[in-house]
């Protein structure tokens, strides 16, 4: 199979926040990327601007990028309401003419306008709406929860708090310290890194926990799975979301995602609840289902120095009593220690 | 504006379990139900076969029925799957060709049909897909919580256990009490019932607690509104539907609805949690987004004689601590005097 090589295109709003699928596609998938398309950044060098790709070129239009012989254009910004800007539709077709598959997480597909899929059909190539659910969903059936792999889901604070970050972080130091380990995407973002997954927030709701089901009988060969996590329990705009990918994947283990200093939820005026009071809802209401704790905290110290980072992670393991680390900036180790008692062939010999 | 008059189709599968959508219908709308037309029941009385109804005629064809100036066909069966099957095609034409709209609470869109559409179209007669999403929904904001009026939600131990009926007779009690009241319905026989509403299993994911908040919304002028509940938030397979409810709709008070006997969830080997167990996972899951506690039992003792309802009744007291009541048996009495505390206007004085 061919390697994909894209050009991820942020067109004016290249950055950390402003451009977050291009920053973690670039953090994560580096080796994959031939360049970012953004006329107004065109010649900067990228790490300057994201702190991470070094050596990838911003390139001014799509023709400069061909240069680089990309099989893939990439949408690398969410705009307001999921929708596409009409000033993106040229790029896309030049794309398209050039041969170039075009992966798109906004919540306007691709494949539904009438003048890209035809186009595409006409050129071979694939568009991939990556938040487009299955067609064949059905209900969760509680099929999982007997399964002997070993499920970690990241939960979370709020939304945008670092849940997929850190089951990515998890899934390669699983790797490193010998599991077989895989990282399961719920979101645009994350299936566009892992290749695969179901954007959970986007299917009916009916659907939730099934979709999470399905992606966890679809890895069911690993030894670990580790799920990115989506909003959290208790916010109000998320919860339900949050509570079928709970209840859907049946994790044993979840890490708890939080970012210091968040008091307020993201784009409500709602206090982020304790850690405890976090530990503690997420805890009781899998517990009638199936035995579930947190064993760990993933702290996002982003912007923090690492003396302050540290401090946090000391204070949050001496409140929580669970161990802790940020999994950028320290590494994901305790975590992998603290999952190691729950290996699967393991736990019925400790 | 005119009454609806409504022949219901149940096509052979008449019954108080086989066609819940009819006997909820009959039993709650019966002064707007002019016919049953079901060919293998045809000739009964309604009440040997639904114990409500009485004097409804049950007819063999849609032509009989047109004897009692119907408006509406209302679809009464939920099919497998949520499918048209093909036998009811020429019914929904003939009423169709007849000027009847037609009502229609499956997964199955008629309004996608393009045979339907056009047919209806030509006659001028609407085709309502109760379980249709409005197309302009968005997330939840977290708006209704503090709202004056007092917002009372019907939540359960399990899907079908009587969380619908449930509202409806509170709704109905409170009205007798003197509230501004109303019955809020949440999915397609309540919706069909009430004569508006959103089917919230049906929405897109991220919009569940976005779709409460706008019911909630539309009729926050009531003193009292009474929401149907949805699943249960610790059922594996609609969890996620039922928090986003809960979030969404910001109830003040919950009231539980069990069925005495029911240990085993509806079509899952999963054990029905205690009344402790749902008590405190509901008030623990709200707690941090506002204020909200379960303030009485509803059984449904269905099936059960008066005097071992009676007994559960009061077993159930005893267990809990709170007002019990079968709403059917006994009505909603202890129900209602349970929310006199938290009645508009006298909450800060008493």
């Amino acid at each position: 199979m061919q390697t994909r090589r894209m050009v991820i295109l942020t067109e004016g709003q290249l950055g950390t926040f402003s451009s977050k699928t291009a920053a973690s596609l670039v953090r994560y998938k580096s080796d994959e990327t031939v360049a970012v398309l953004d006329s107004v950044h065109a010649g900067k060098r990228l790490e300057d601007v994201l702190e991470v790709g070094t050596g990838i070129p911003i390139v001014a239009t799509l023709q400069e990028a061909m240069a680089f012989e990309p099989t893939s254009l990439v949408i690398g910004i969410a705009t307001p309401g999921g929708v596409l800007p009409d000033a993106w539709r040229e790029v896309i077709h030049e794309a398209i003419e050039h041969g170039l598959e075009v992966v798109n997480g906004l919540h306007t597909f691709l494949n539904e306008d009438e003048a890209f899929a035809r186009h595409a059909g006409r050129k071979g190539v694939r568009l991939w709406d990556v938040r487009q659910p299955p067609g064949d969903l059905d209900i969760g059936r509680h099929r999982v929860h007997g399964l002997p792999n070993l499920r970690v889901l990241t939960v979370g604070a709020d939304s945008s708090i670092g849940k997929k970050i850190a089951a990515i972080e998890i899934d390669r130091a699983a790797r490193e310290a010998g599991w077989d380990s895989e990282f399961v995407a719920t979101g645009q973002t994350g299936i566009m890194i892992a290749g695969s997954g179901i954007a959970v927030d986007t299917v009916a709701a009916d659907y939730i926990s099934g979709a999470a089901e399905r992606l966890v009988l679809e890895h069911k060969h690993r030894e670990l799975l580790v799920i990115e996590g989506q909003g959290t329990i208790l916010h109000p705009s998320y919860s339900g979301v949050s509570l079928g990918l709970l209840h859907g994947a049946a994790p044993q283990a979840l890490v708890l995602c939080h970012q210091p200093g968040r008091d307020v939820m993201r784009n409500l005026p709602v206090a982020v609840p304790s850690y405890t009071e976090l530990i503690t809802a997420h805890e009781s209401i899998a517990r009638p289902l199936f035995p579930c704790r947190v064993v760990a905290v993933s702290l996002n110290c982003f912007g923090m120095s690492m003396d302050d980072a540290r401090r946090e992670v000391d204070r949050v393991e001496g409140e929580t009593g669970l161990p802790a680390t940020d999994c950028v900036k320290f590494g994901c180790g305790p975590i992998v220690e603290a999952l190691a008692p729950l290996k699967p062939g393991t736990r019925n010999t400790s």
